[in-house]
């Protein structure tokens, strides 16, 4: 089952003709979340034929334009679309505000239950979860409030192994005993250890996404070991002043993060419109930490399932 | 001067990965008037490379989402762009609300100043004029509160016969007087009649914008004798009753009004995303009114100035 990154806009305030502001989505396990959802956000999921009913759960940083505005139209295309599921938003406070005021000036009424979850606090605090994942936010500093996220997944069973289960003709009827972990007793009383039917699943796969925030150590906390961490890259290095007066990043305080939470591998965005090419940006953050790549809209990073050393099978 | 008509979005409430919703760009001898602003507006604008700090009036319909939700972000970037210069915006009440709840939660002032002028009443309105134009707003019969506009032209001042005005050897101070309507009087006393020295100014041009509404019989007094007349036109006119309903026209209500009021082009716009090809709603037009072109993104009408025949010149 996949655990997939597409992202649909990368700009920071100001979009240009080729970049959108903030906005992508996470395929868990079949749970779409949307992060973040600025104006046009709707026409690019259009535009990489993605099914709008198919996401589950929308996480909003905060409540500047360039993270939010496309959220009202993408609400009423769903209505539009006659969508009956509900809907989950996790944001902070204010959006149910703004969603009853463009309801109550249009007339409309959705044709769906929408669920606001509003974020608090600073430190990182689980806000959802389910069977397979766990969804964190945790405060950012910037000049309004603003939080990142971290998508978990949770320990899969432990996968049985056909070949072992064929060779001790062990019955159907045990197998979801094995798979929790126990051993099983033959018809002569020799029991065979559960580590030889089943192999362990994979090592669980995280995402982190650090929304607009000033540089501050307790971030590689948050990221720590993240499969990917997606961070804003306002600035270069060079503008290492005005990213801190307007409570943004560079591209090296990005790697500076990725470096210190051990992740494997480092996507910036929310670029600033001065930068016709990025190639500047990704430069400045390899010089701390190698493995960057630069956010692109319609790209897809797939995190692959990987396995502890445990399974020899 | 130019009197001419970009169309950025076409689209009706579903935008598709080809058409965005409503907006379009009016220059009426160098004012610029936006007339809805649908989401991703502001990309419209710059992947047409239009200067978004040129436009000074900004025309909102009404406050179905796909012909506002672009707005909040057009004017955050006006003001990340340092704009000083004050915008002025006629819209149905309620808009105000909708941008102060939006600065106060992103804690944000605009650099400039904004005056919104509420559209109210049924019947044909003088909006707004200047020295060269004037503006109409009319009541339409939408689900909601909406209006369509109608920009005016003035009648210009007579134009100066250059070589009339050398073959008297008129001097320089008399020419204001003269385009004013003034005869000269010769030294000798004789007398030269103001239609010998100057042109008739050409006919005064006009635009129409009928945006959404169900057909009813006054619209062609709105839109009497226009150059142009843009009419929605969401449905094909085997959905009467679905447009009846939904208080939307037909390609050919949009082309009775454009009969009805001798205008001289019909564009059709705000098309259902259910039509791919949108040929069979011209043909559905045509077969009533014969000047019918489908609007399309980034194409642009010039509005040519015409004279009466009194100009023999």
């Amino acid at each position: 089952m996949p655990f997939e990154l597409t992202i649909l806009g990368c700009s920071s305030a100001l979009p240009t003709s080729k970049r959108n502001p903030s906005a992508q989505l996470v395929n868990l396990l079949g749970r779409f979340f949307l992060i973040d959802c600025g104006e046009g956000t709707q026409v690019q999921l259009r535009k990489h034929h993605f099914k709008i009913q198919k996401i589950n759960y929308i996480c909003i940083s905060h409540l500047h334009g360039d993270h939010y505005l496309g959220l009202i139209g993408l609400l009423s295309t769903m209505s539009l679309l006659n969508r009956t599921k509900e809907l989950i938003i996790f944001s902070p406070k204010g959006l149910l505000k703004i969603l009853n005021l463009h309801l109550k000036l249009s007339y409309s009424k959705l044709s769906y239950p929408v669920k606001i979850i509003p974020l608090e606090g600073n430190g990182m605090k689980k806000i959802f979860e389910d069977d397979v994942l766990e969804l964190h936010s945790f405060g950012l500093k910037h000049r309004i409030p603003c939080w990142g996220f971290k998508l978990i997944e949770k320990k899969a069973p432990r996968k049985i192994l056909r070949n072992r289960i064929d060779k001790y003709s062990i019955p159907l009827r045990y197998i979801k005993s094995i798979k929790l972990g126990h051993d099983y007793v033959m018809d002569n009383e020799d029991i065979i250890a559960n580590d030889q039917l089943t192999s362990d699943s994979h090592v669980p796969r995280s995402y982190v996404y650090c929304s607009d925030t000033k540089y501050f150590n307790k971030l590689s906390d948050y990221a720590c070991n993240a499969d990917i961490l997606y961070h804003e890259s306002t600035f270069h290095s060079n503008l290492t002043n005005k990213a801190k007066s307007t409570f943004h990043s560079t591209s090296k305080q990005a790697a500076q993060v990725a470096l210190d939470a051990n992740v494997k591998k480092l996507i910036i965005g929310h670029f600033s419109s001065r930068y016709k090419n990025l190639n500047v940006l990704q430069e400045d953050a390899r010089s701390i930490f190698n493995n960057v790549e630069l956010a692109k809209e319609g790209k897809v990073w797939k995190i692959k399932k990987e396995y502890s050393h445990e399974n020899n099978y």
